[in-house]
């Protein structure tokens, strides 16, 4: 185990977090709020960064475990000091609040412990909903981006961090791969910011619900959400960029290669496409009586579906009170989540798709149990690894649902919240159903619950493994 | 496909179903009730048996495909003639409440749609709870138990009707092994009836229960279930019985041979026993205070755990008014369900053993990935379909239930009513919690929902398999 390297690389993201909380501290500025709240944690931040930089690691060596722990305690020091602000400047006073709230940010969750998220100062706010950007694409993946990285071992560091049963480099080196990547977020992020300002949002709004749209965050500077700005046009543009940012941003860069024509071959997308029709029409159907209509009902139901498929949680309707088809639709949609390659959580269409096909091959070789069956995606064979890793996330997925449900239920809220508590946090969603609904919020929870939703997060943010890891005794071992 | 040979497999199926149907009706002649119904019925039930025995099979080959499609018909014929008592009687006029009520029934669910079950003919309520015994160990098993099968190739119909990932035979014939396994079974219940009696029961109550027990069924002949009787040895024989028939039979076999260390080096055994302790122990803790006392909770608490994970149904108390912990430890056991190779139902603890050992060995190779890892049972290497096919049964089956919940969420009932209700009948257990709680009944539901959930009873007894290849195109097309 490479430990020196892994702490350099933990003093780099501290450094870039360091960096990048200026533009919450200039946001606030600009409205005239007090930059000593930042200003405190910057400096603890780049100080503990500098410190750990300090390690200068023997060797450049990053094999599939140190890249594991990188990310694993990259995400959660990450939180650890992004949760200072809140605490200093007095918006969140309790830690355990803010570390929720920072979390529920870094991970694209969107679930708050706020009651009254107006409240929050301008820098806090643009802190908040920043941190979907940033965690969106990956926070590691953005230092490759801009840093040079020692070896080729980098990719480690991306397959554990980029979401998806399957990483695919875009080009030979990693670091390439990532620049593009970048280059496509900021690009998508800004024509959403400039469409949303054609729409008739503020400058702060628009960039603001941009970046939460990006990283499929859900987090809003409105305590409606999305529904405080009652357009039509504004919900159609979120709608759509909540679905491009949730599929795979490998098909962008086949587009700009000109291959529009092997992008539109992806499996996964068409049928992530088939989905959200089918709950987009079969939910409009459902409450047509109460929108005045299947047309004007179809404005909120492709709206939830995009953002909960999407994980990202926005929403323009109180969906808690919709039938209970709807509601359970929407529940379902939130263990599928986004595509692999995409911001979204959830357990991603492909890995299902994996999984639905590697069952049905079983179905054909119990009665023919010397027929050869492969798992192919994309007119490719999968490697039976990828199957495999495919099913063991799965079940891991489950049991995390059912225990963790378990373990917050001693706080005596009804099985209803719970389970989909539960759920909104690992797929990274945001609102459940219940108390947890897009009108409630999480400062229902008790403090353990708060602190074990929080790994639930990062559990799912970073699809288990990473997280996981840092308990398994494997890793630690020496061979 | 060779269809003759699987239709006189029904004609014997039917035959048997309309001799064992000779008991309920001597049953109702003793409390002096009309034998019409039933003679209607056996009448009807030994034609259409006949008829079908007169398809002479041209070769006496069984292959895979023959055993699923033998034990998925089987048990749908044996569902829709076993259903006729109800309507001839009157006692459940309408055929759709009668195929739901004797699907359960052979199914070992204990799901009812009566509001007064007490109301019954006696005829039909033995009938009701005997379908419990013949579903509990598998008709075809019977079948074979008691009538020469042509060919070696009828393990494939255990194998496909015996519950558990994998069977073992316990000698090198099928016939052989299914006889020892009735008579175990036959055992087991003439000593739970006798242990029954001596605790103050009637004759026919006792032997009533003890068939609901032995199949882990549920139902009862009373409308407060086990509860009706108020007796805490009652309670301790039935919740003893219960678990004892939800293990692997192949361990009492080992018994017998005087093989007892054997018996007991069995993982999953200690697995099950383990969570049905940590289960008791903490629901007790949860609810001490309702029920008076540590000590006095453990009666209730142990018999509910028992009941459930057993998937037998029973109750001795109103669970769905328990804290939210314990409800959703109840809902997490109906998943996980009884060992491999008892009556009970569920994913079996087994079953979940393989695919976390799985789990837990990608782990492992995800950050060494030239190490070998091999998943072992009892200290016997798995082979690797073995291990496919759990992950694929584990997929399905929460398919299933989220489908299944969407779909019978039509009907409008809250989420909670809906999901548990779909697990119940899938793991086989009966109640679940909300409005078909151990005090309501499934009558709340619509035609569609019924017709639904008898499937699902069915897939989940014949673990999926069997039910889901009648539209599996493979089974169908030639090689």
């Amino acid at each position: 185990m490479n430990i020196r390297m892994v702490l350099s690389v933990l003093g780099r993201v501290l450094c870039i977090e360091a960096v990048l909380m200026l533009l919450p501290m200039t946001a606030g500025l600009c409205y005239g709020e007090s930059p000593v709240p930042f200003l405190i944690t910057i400096l603890i931040t780049a100080l503990a960064g500098m410190a750990l930089l300090l390690m200068k690691p023997k060797s450049g060596e990053m094999y599939a475990k140190e890249g594991f722990l990188c990310v694993g305690l990259s995400w959660i020091t990450l939180s650890l000091f992004g949760a200072l602000p809140f605490v200093f400047s007095g918006d969140i006073p309790r830690y355990t609040d803010a570390f929720f709230e920072t979390v529920s940010g870094f991970t694209t969750t969107g679930a708050s412990v706020l009651s009254d998220a107006e409240a929050l100062s301008r820098g806090c706010m643009f802190w908040r909903l920043f941190t979907h950007w940033i965690g969106g694409m990956g926070v590691l993946v953005f230092i490759m981006a801009v840093l040079p990285m020692s070896g080729e071992h980098s990719m480690h560091i991306m397959r554990a961090e980029v979401p998806g049963p399957v990483v695919g480099k875009l080009v030979p080196r990693a670091r390439k791969t990532s620049m593009i990547l970048y280059s496509i977020y900021l690009g998508l992020t800004v024509l959403q910011t400039i469409l949303l300002l054609c729409g008739g949002m503020g400058f702060y709004d628009a960039l603001l619900h941009a970046f939460a749209t990006a990283g499929t965050g859900g987090f809003s500077t409105r305590g409606l959400s999305v529904g405080a700005f009652d357009s039509a046009y504004i919900d159609i543009v979120i709608c759509v960029f909540m679905l491009l940012f949730s599929i795979n941003f490998n098909l962008y860069f086949l587009i700009l290669l000109g291959k529009v024509k092997a992008a539109l071959k992806s499996e996964e997308l068409w049928w992530y496409i088939g989905v959200v029709v089918f709950a987009g029409v079969t939910i409009a159907l459902n409450i047509a009586e109460a929108y005045g209509g299947f047309v004007n009902a179809m404005r909120y139901s492709f709206f939830q579906v995009a953002s909960i498929i999407s994980t990202t949680g926005f929403s323009t309707a109180d969906f808690n009170l919709w039938p209970e088809y709807s509601r359970w639709l929407l529940v379902s949609l939130m263990f599928i989540g986004g595509c692999a390659g995409g911001t979204g959580g959830g357990m991603k269409v492909s890995r299902l798709l994996i999984m639905l096909k590697s069952a049905l091959g079983e179905m054909v070789r119990l009665i023919r149990p010397h027929q050869v069956t492969r798992v192919t995606m994309d007119g490719r064979r999968l490697e039976d690894s990828t199957v495999r890793c495919a099913s063991a996330f799965g079940l891991l997925y489950m049991l995390i649902v059912i225990a963790g449900t378990l373990l917050i239920s001693l706080d005596g809220h009804d099985v209803l919240t719970n389970f989909t508590a539960l759920i909104a946090c690992i797929s990274n969603v945001g609102p459940g159903l219940g108390l947890v609904g897009p009108m409630g919020n999480y400062d229902i929870f008790s403090d353990f619950s708060k602190w074990l939703m929080s790994v639930c997060m990062l559990i799912g943010r970073l699809e288990i493994y990473p997280i996981l890891m840092l308990v398994n005794p494997a890793l630690w071992k020496k061979r």
